[in-house]
């Protein structure tokens, strides 16, 4: 999916949201756990109830691997049943050594491979440029490559004073400071933002408006909304370009809003009840 | 394994290798390709091969995954094969929030959930504390956390100089000035050298002094002897500590040794060739 289709779909949908499929066998309701997949099923019945609401679908890879060999059973069938015209993120935060990488791309945009299909897949960016770059061969797919973190732990090292290995873009930006600023800066040389996002922690509201310093056109992938306790009205007012610019996640919060058999038409509510709130702040901050 | 049990596996084999089992279907000497499991059938003739000369495996997770569901079934036959008195080793680098890195450990650590029950697996710091904690939840299992990788790419963001966010642990030690070292430095708070390694690629030998002045107790898993080009006589001198200290992985080298029939037998050979190397390196060195 290119970034102008991305951006068409949020103005048809007027939304940002991508739907966190952190699918966890010991929380899904328990009458699902008679089907043959559970955790397929859980997932068919939140995508149907929420897809008119989001633009994104982010399976957790995590929760599909630590099942083994029948979690990527689940996996391979949940990424085929989402709608086409959804963007699909593995959130899988994989990098490593440029033929090892060229492996984690193979499985996750690889179909006769792996059986997967993504348009992109989160990579954490320690191990620096050959680490990214094969995931970049595939074309048309996207690196969602991590910034700034959610947790806590990220400030451990992400908000570490570097001195910076390169003068910023333009003349008007602040100086390179943080880490994860850097991140931002030395990536934009192995991609533009066609191809590549970042993921900054909507608990980081406060740093949204220097992170449009220096990436003003790229997407920015958005967790910690919901039961990390993030604000979706300030990462809207600071993290919005004119392309929208922000795909906001939730998880939890939609997906396990409910633990009964209701759970995919209270999960279709609280996802509609943040679409409605989306399109408030599409046409007070889109420019 | 504890740390006393693998360095009585070291004395005992008079050897530090791992060797790396980065299995590639494409790779594979192509009788193996009429077996049931190839990729498995592969990794069991390496491992009979080359058990007398190895103390350690390092599936490469990448390699599995990149076959889907099919890879983890080859993943969880090799790791229930490799001999008891191995250690193992995810090679995986993940690393993600709290609850989801708990996942992961799951994945790796819980032969209830997953199948697979490794010794250790390797994480990635850069989402910091809560992103390793998880892993260190399952009792005598291990994190080896990336400091300084053996790759090009590696430069771009673990040299980076940073303003050290504590004191030295002892007044003798240099200051702390790049971000793997700080990576070391913090990362000692949240588990010692019995729980605790650290990745250094053998194509920074150079830098080994300095880690040991940071991390003298500690093991370090050193990839990149080999295809990569590091010397092992470098990380042996600089490296090796009181209890050997030092995992010397090598991948392609050995395993790929011969693509013919032959390929276990020359594998073999070529691991007894790095092990008689260590035997002598272990004489000069072990103090």
């Amino acid at each position: 999916m290119t970034k102008q289709q991305l951006f068409e779909q949020i103005t048809k949908k007027n939304s940002y949201l991508c739907v966190g499929l952190d699918t966890d066998i010991k929380k899904i309701p328990s009458h699902l756990l008679k089907e043959k997949d559970p955790i397929f099923e859980f997932n068919r019945q939140i995508i149907d109830a929420t897809a008119e609401f989001a633009v994104a679908y982010k399976p957790n890879i995590a929760f599909y691997e630590a099942l083994g060999a029948k979690g990527w059973e689940s996996l391979q069938r949940t990424i085929e049943y989402i709608p086409q015209e959804c963007f699909t993120i593995a959130d899988a935060k994989r990098g490593d050594i440029g033929n090892t990488s060229g492996l984690y791309a193979r499985t996750f945009f690889d179909k006769a491979s792996s059986g997967l299909d993504f348009d992109s897949v989160t990579v954490a960016p320690y191990m620096g440029s050959d680490s990214v770059m094969p995931f970049l061969e595939f074309e048309g797919k996207w690196v969602i490559l991590l910034a700034l973190t959610s947790n806590a732990g990220g400030d451990d090292f992400q908000q570490l004073q570097v001195n910076s290995l390169q003068q910023p873009i333009t003349s008007n930006q602040s100086p390179v400071t943080s880490l994860y600023e850097q991140v931002i800066l030395t990536s934009q040389k192995w991609a533009d933002s066609e191809r590549m996002m970042y993921v900054v922690g909507a608990t980081k509201a406060d740093k949204l408006l220097k992170i449009r310093e220096i990436a003003p056109e790229h997407f920015l992938l958005v967790p910690g909304v919901g039961a990390q306790g993030g604000s979706l009205e300030e990462v809207s007012k600071y993290g919005m370009n004119k392309q929208c610019g922000l795909l906001v996640n939730s998880s939890r919060a939609i997906i396990y809003a409910s633990s009964g058999e209701d759970f995919a038409q209270v999960a279709a509510k609280e996802a509609q009840a943040v679409q409605q709130e989306m399109e408030k702040y599409l046409q007070m901050y889109l420019n």
